[in-house]
């Protein structure tokens, strides 16, 4: 794990953590179901190895459902349909729970229709968007997912924050070999490890991050204090319009097709954030796309040919230095190998909002 | 226009052009109104400014086609289909009119059931992404395209081509402002800039290409002779496993998901290049979406968004020494709105390329 400081951790068994995060939910009236599901999104990163996205992250949802700024019980509606599509209005709940709902609305219309398409409003953060994709794949199913996010990324030729960090995710099943799993950001380096410079005094590679004029900086401070992310490609040179293409892409098809807040009046999920003095729409949004295989190619042809995709890259020369190419969801399955047997490994400013919660909530920890 | 030399050219109207080019394809028994449609897409190019997919290219188009290695008269055959899904086999003709007639397809499902996709098997280069992205905006529909293409990319961390430089492209539409058009290779540079510095003796920038043994080279040579192109975000520290996964993301829903040839085995679009040893499919794939605007959201209500949008990202804090964002779709707007009025200006060995075709052919260029 690159960037992994070498700090005391705390190490918790998955089911413990989902079980926690399970009961703090529950506290604040979250129906069980939900709860459950929620907690199983949050622990699906962890296991993963995403540990910005897992039980670090409960301390947010935690003050944001004490604070009363999410409906814990939220009554997802439908706004529209047609055969292949939906758009949902989550109701101001849990992207924990709204995500997986629509998710499975996907899904649900791809079995009849082909494929389908999800976009969704007045929701909030949904975890990691590679969880959907998983989801999707249980079923032999080509899912996607995206998400808006709070501003963080500037437009390439911007000297401010106008986009998300907008993950795209999206899976294809294989037979003998693994599931290709594709989670990604469209900026260039994860705000997090911006944070984690901070920490170590240290300074950023060239093409993370500008400055408050737009220069780019090696200073994590700069970035933090009134700069901005880069997108992917980072500069003009190597191609950070298309980074800025794509983040905008995600940001559309989750928001002004959904009616929710795009680009920079997307609603932050922190409380010690401003909220945007703009609304163009309601809370964040999401897309989902779920695409039967069957209704393109035979499934068992399909699977076999990913398998020997797999088996190619695995076969390509490595790069001098390298141990060659992985393939997309490497990273991620050996995380959750080790940590399903091991445990998960947290940080103890991570295990303290936990005992923080713990205190708060009544739902015991250790 | 960056990266344009200081050359001789002849300037030709548009419609010259593209009648020269029907002209040139009914000569090889392809039938008028395909004949038309290909020359079409290709005026579309040299309009916008994407010179290397105009006619410049119908040296090979012609080359190809007189080799007997394009079918001039394609059935071509669906498949399987689904409400919202179709799966074409092109029968090895033009990729300028299988294409075309693939897109439309997409956007006829889209009027039934919402959205329509398409995948495609057994054609050939298709011309520009966005050509087929602006055919769907006629109808106010957001059109998704994708194709794989002859490998020259290298995923991160391998020494050899395996990847295309397989392009996205997708437009929403606005009402007083402009329409959004993204279209992008998932390379970090075009493979035609490593040309322009082999003419020009020149260095190529960092974070464009490897050498043989995979390593970062400045020497535009090394990657032509035995290297490769580096994916969006270039290396590991700068997101180049991303724009590695978006190009394995395109050839997937471009070739497997049709029954074409993926990854290394994608066969070439010129005849001096090798063809690949083993098959894995049928020709190349392209892979082609439509959404119905108004199965999500109100179209009006939409297009105004977008318009706002728009006028957001114009209004962005410039990043110092820039005139700020553009939208996406800016340069080649501004270059058809110069070009339809001035001509199209072809570099010399562009003209000799249509004199020969010319010659051969008996169409006349002049």
């Amino acid at each position: 794990m690159e960037g992994a400081d070498p700090v005391d951790t705390r190490t918790y068994p998955a089911e413990h953590l989902r079980d926690f995060a399970r009961g703090v939910f529950a506290h604040f009236q979250v129906p069980d179901e939900d709860a459950a599901l929620a907690a199983e999104v949050l622990s699906c990163s962890d296991l993963r190895g995403i540990e910005s996205h897992g039980v670090a992250r409960l301390i947010t949802y935690h003050d944001m459902l004490a604070a009363g700024r999410i409906n814990p019980r939220p009554k997802i509606r439908v706004l529209r349909e047609s055969a292949s599509t939906a758009t949902l209005d989550g109701d101001n709940g849990l992207g924990l729970v709204v995500g997986p709902r629509a998710n499975q609305t996907a899904i649900h219309k791809a079995n009849f229709a082909g494929t389908g398409w999800v976009s969704v409003c007045n929701t909030n953060h949904y975890g990691i968007a590679g969880y959907y994709v998983l989801e999707a794949l249980k079923q032999d199913i080509i899912g996607w997912s995206m998400t808006n996010t709070t501003s963080l990324v500037a437009p390439l030729w911007g000297a401010e924050r106008m986009l998300g960090t907008n993950p795209i995710a999206i899976g294809f099943p294989g037979n003998e070999e693994p599931d290709i799993v594709i989670d990604m950001a469209t900026c260039a380096a994860a705000y997090g490890k911006i944070e984690i410079a901070t920490r170590r005094g240290e300074a950023i590679p060239g093409g993370w991050a500008i400055d408050a004029d737009g220069r780019e900086t090696h200073d994590p401070f700069a970035m933090i204090e009134d700069g901005a992310l880069l997108p992917l490609g980072s500069q003009r040179e190597q191609g950070g319009h298309k980074g800025y293409c794509l983040a905008l892409m995600v940001d559309v098809l989750s928001t002004v097709l959904s009616g929710a807040n795009w680009g920079p009046f997307a609603p932050p999920f922190a409380l010690q954030q401003k909220i945007p003095e703009r609304s163009v729409g309601k809370g964040i949004g999401h897309f989902f796309g779920a695409m039967r295989i069957d209704s393109f190619i035979d499934l068992d042809e399909f699977k076999s040919q990913i398998d020997e995709y797999v088996r190619s890259l695995r076969g390509t020369k490595p790069a001098a230095g390298t141990d060659g190419p992985l393939v997309p969801g490497d990273p991620e399955r050996e995380a959750e190998s080790v940590r399903a047997a091991r445990g998960i490994p947290l940080v103890m400013p991570v295990v303290e909002d936990l005992q923080t919660i713990s205190r708060a909530t009544g739902v015991p920890l250790d």
